[in-house]
């Protein structure tokens, strides 16, 4: 039990729901701003079906069915992939906390420990939902996790575990790179949402802000190309240093239909983080 | 396990996020209004604790304990009452949807066979978050709800189950009167949020504004007295006729702090019905 009679599972749900009523966080669906296909509601059915996925990771189940598991839970509504990248930075964190170790040390321990068969859930849970991402190198097409189970002899005969099959994609996903490296950036981002100064939504939006400014979101380079994602970060500057208006660069990104997901997954591990930590609501 | 993958409790869970998405819903906190000192994010946080409650009424536990343990969730954050009626209509409904009957005979059944020890834990209920009540009639002061677990002996010398404490206030209280008359209003207000047409948080502003018009808030007539509560109930059908601007409206009942809670309670009752019949999200 968390601070504030939360559990770690209760306390990643409720990281999911603030992430999403942060604005403004431009580009992405918040509580003024949302697309035609997938909109407000969306979000709040995904974090409701996630729930049981999240708690078999508190329960110390293996963190790729865990996963596999909230995302199934998280795709029973009609707005497609909500929170896939949110759901695979949260799920090792909660594992971590379970066992009382929420450290960028003890989240590593989680990931070292994943197995072969986390890593063919992992793919599984590709079915659940249509997941953009970047095409496999060549050579390694038989490793496409588009192909979700599909690709489980692939994986088999490679013996590849979870951390395997992150440590590949940390070069071109943020939250793969995270995985990789002991969640350096959700660590450090969770710090900044810790002083209780105001709504923890309005931290959430400041925090999505300073996180777009600081990296290229990989979400946005997969679907629009480096040269937009270079130029959503330029812009996220600008509206940190004033230069333009945070609330029209949101309705500007949310028209083209640019949607910086890696960013807001982030944000809710950030989210978790402090809330773990006894960040009030 | 009901429509789409998910269980009664998950559904009543998602209706009280749902409600609070809806905007505008004149005076209450929706997304785009909140109350310095009651926000959306408490709202989240309510909706969040709530669910083991929720959880112990599908079980087929005591309607007054699975009540008990939901608002005792719903209090771990700061706003204070956030979803008390709510949670009061809800949880005889979850206890019908779970049993399979959820029709006005079957939450009827729910509610008489209730006992004396549902009503001692309805009264604790009242010890984990101050609800705005009306004073008790002369001559009922050691029943007042606000004394908590204190008027335990007053309820048990008078052999009263949760089913006649809510007879007691039905005359004055919205969901007292639900509960007395097999949920008249709810299952009502459900076929008007079924048609799937745009969305559900639309759809929930609307029926806000259409519940508001047509009977006087019980909440708003508690805390604010009758000629408010008929100008609240008059005024919501000048936003209904076109005459008035709901979003001006909504506006000038926060800043004014009236806050239509039972009405809001009753949307998310509806909302609960149309998701267990299958409503799409």
């Amino acid at each position: 039990m968390a601070a504030d009679g939360r559990t770690a599972a209760q306390n990643a749900q409720l990281a999911l729901l603030l992430e999403v009523a942060g604005t403004p966080k431009p580009g992405n669906v918040d509580r003024e701003r949302e697309y035609d296909d997938l909109r407000f509601e969306h979000f709040l059915a995904g974090a409701v079906g996630a729930l049981p996925g999240l708690e078999r990771a508190a329960a110390g189940e293996p963190v790729g069915e865990a996963f596999e598991h909230a995302v199934a839970g998280m795709s029973h509504q009609r707005g497609g992939n909500t929170q896939f990248g949110a759901l695979l930075l949260l799920t090792p964190l909660v594992g971590a906390a379970s066992r009382e170790e929420l450290s960028p040390d003890g989240a590593r321990a989680v990931v070292e420990a994943t197995t072969v068969d986390d890593a063919v859930a992992f793919y599984r849970a590709f079915e659940h939902v249509d997941v953009a991402v970047a095409d496999p190198p060549a050579g390694m097409e038989t490793l496409d996790v588009r192909r979700g189970a599909a690709a489980e002899d692939a994986i088999r005969e490679r013996g590849l575990t979870l951390a395997d099959v992150m440590e590949t994609s940390a070069s071109v996903d943020g939250i793969a790179a995270e995985w990789s490296r002991g969640f350096p950036r959700t660590f450090r981002a969770a710090r900044s949402v810790e002083p209780d100064d105001g709504p923890l939504t309005t931290r959430a939006s400041a925090l999505f802000l300073a996180l777009l400014a600081s990296e290229l979101d990989t979400f946005v380079r997969d679907r629009h190309g480096h040269e937009t994602a270079v130029e959503v970060r330029d812009r996220a500057r600008a509206a940190l240093d004033g230069s333009e208006a945070p609330d029209a660069l949101a309705d500007e990104l949310v028209s083209r239909g640019i949607n910086p997901g890696t960013t807001a997954d982030l944000v809710a591990g950030a989210l978790f983080v402090g809330l773990e930590r006894g960040l009030a609501v």
